[in-house]
């Protein structure tokens, strides 16, 4: 099987709600301007991991079963993400996503920033829908984290400024907190207490910081091929994450050196170099290593919960979540 | 007098609550990142009209006093006013806004992506804040539909396919139901009845169609000293706006025909052509004049409120949108 088709059939048991989420989002973002119905629905075109959708509804079905009301925010949280993918395209120049061109790349960076603009604020709208005012904080909350950690990273793109705390930081911001909210507010649509809901919140972050260290991680991989995305482009963009800063730790004296100049001119040809030496230092091993402990945190995190078939598919996830090779 | 001295002897009467919008911005975007800060805060360190904030505040007040919480949503729609233009500035690549380089020219189209994303998000979030649930929906709606008109626009840029009809469609959804918005939600505060809350949102959809006629007759004035943005900037940036509508209705076919294929073409030179056209056949004041018959209607359906101090301060303001030379 391919690690998406591994996914698949670890969803197999949401699946319904998955499909139900896919057709809200297309009714959703319809709006009759053609322009805008393309490039809001192009990110979609091919479907995504649906990480987040599938966090929300895992965990409110954690206590029994899953409420019929969980679509909508499910829905706002995917597009939230894909908002924030389309406007990502936009600033660090990618050409694929999806193994499609990106938003920017097909129809402008004017389309792109305007058509990421129309989902952010659809999506919050969303939330807020049938005056469930216990939703929407976590949900703007969360985006408002998510787009500071974005320039949070950027402040600290210098190699000479950032710190392995600076990109736990900036992971936490970006990816974490989100994620944290994701599985937080499965827990409100489910009327959890606020017990079960702070553990959720917790276990979500762990899986946050695991997805995206995994995801950093198979940047400095060579597998655009499985990925449908560009290997080095973090480190082209001007990136630095934990594959690096772990190279840079390990490496003798005149090696960093040279890698930290590098990293001040990220072209391809200092790519080529970069990702060779992540190879036989086997930093992206060091990297899902750690990623894994954090998924283990989260498991552990799930045993207030019983044993039931959303807890096995939940955690049948965040073992996913290290092993996937795309 | 200078025409923004004109406009802040206007607002004289509600400064104290401008001055509390100013802060209220301040200490609501404040994050606590530099490159954030300074990004979000930079469209606002030269103050701005705050024409969205004062038709809030005086809408709030024409029953009888400003309601004292109103500062917080007209702090929001401050904001998303502002998030709009450093994202259109990145789109139509200006140097200059309020007389300064634009948020995209300082900190780069990564940064002003992201402060953007940042401002229209934070401002969605201070629309809910005291469970407000009766103007979120008010403030979303309105963003959605200033971000589809922003679209409308895109879709209907080129000269073969724009009608007058578009036209105002595109500023119907871009400025005027902002606009009214602010009027409504300046009702809502102030706990004004159904009627009187939809005579203020067709009153300010009116003053909306007539803020946005003139703003895009200036375009067609030479007058970058004094507004300190670039003339032209429209045409050159494709936009087609009622100027050269309606320079195209009344010249001959051959001009007509020269005139559809500079737009085609919209450099600085044919810019300069087109602009010595448009002062010529008096495009500009035949704007003017338009918009000055939407202020007629919206003044008098102020008529229905009883003859205050604020209603006399939004009967000036109104008048102000047309007279303005900035």
């Amino acid at each position: 099987m391919t690690p998406k088709e591994d996914l698949q059939s670890i969803l197999r048991p949401i699946e319904q709600y998955l499909i139900a989420v896919d057709e809200a989002i297309k009714s959703n973002l319809h709006t009759g301007i053609n322009l805008l119905d393309d490039s809001s629905m192009h990110t979609f075109k091919k479907s995504g991991k649906k990480i987040r959708a599938s966090m929300i509804i895992l965990s409110s079905g954690l206590n029994n079963s899953i409420p019929d009301d969980i679509i909508d925010i499910a829905c706002a949280a995917e597009i939230i993400h894909a908002a924030s993918l389309v406007h990502d395209d936009i600033i660090d120049n990618a050409d694929l996503r999806r193994g499609l061109p990106t938003v920017a790349r097909l129809y402008g960076p004017k389309v792109a920033v305007l058509a990421g603009d129309y989902m952010y604020t659809k999506a919050l709208e969303i939330a807020v829908w049938n005056n469930r005012t216990d939703l929407f904080p976590i949900m703007v909350d969360a985006t408002i984290e998510m787009v500071k950690g974005e320039l949070y990273q950027i402040q600290y793109s210098s190699i000479d400024k950032i710190t392995e705390d600076h990109y736990y930081r900036i992971i936490e911001m970006k990816t974490a907190r989100f994620m944290a909210a994701c599985a937080k507010l499965g827990a409100c649509v489910a009327k959890m207490n606020n017990e079960q809901a702070d553990v959720l919140y917790n276990c979500g972050l762990q899986l946050g910081y695991a997805f995206q260290i995994t995801d950093d991680a198979m940047d400095y991989l060579n597998n655009a091929e499985i990925t449908g995305k560009d290997a080095g482009n973090d480190f082209i963009n001007g990136k630095i994450t934990l594959p690096l800063l772990r190279l840079l730790q390990i490496v003798g004296n005149k090696e960093k050196e040279l890698l930290i100049n590098y990293a001040k001119r990220p072209d391809n040809e200092n790519w080529n170099y970069v990702l060779e030496k992540a190879t036989e230092y086997n930093v992206v091993e060091y990297c899902i290593n750690i990623a894994a402990e954090y998924v283990q945190k989260a498991v552990k995190l799930l045993s207030v919960f019983p044993d039931t078939q959303f807890k096995n598919v939940m955690t049948e996830l965040a073992l996913f979540f290290v092993d996937r090779r795309y």
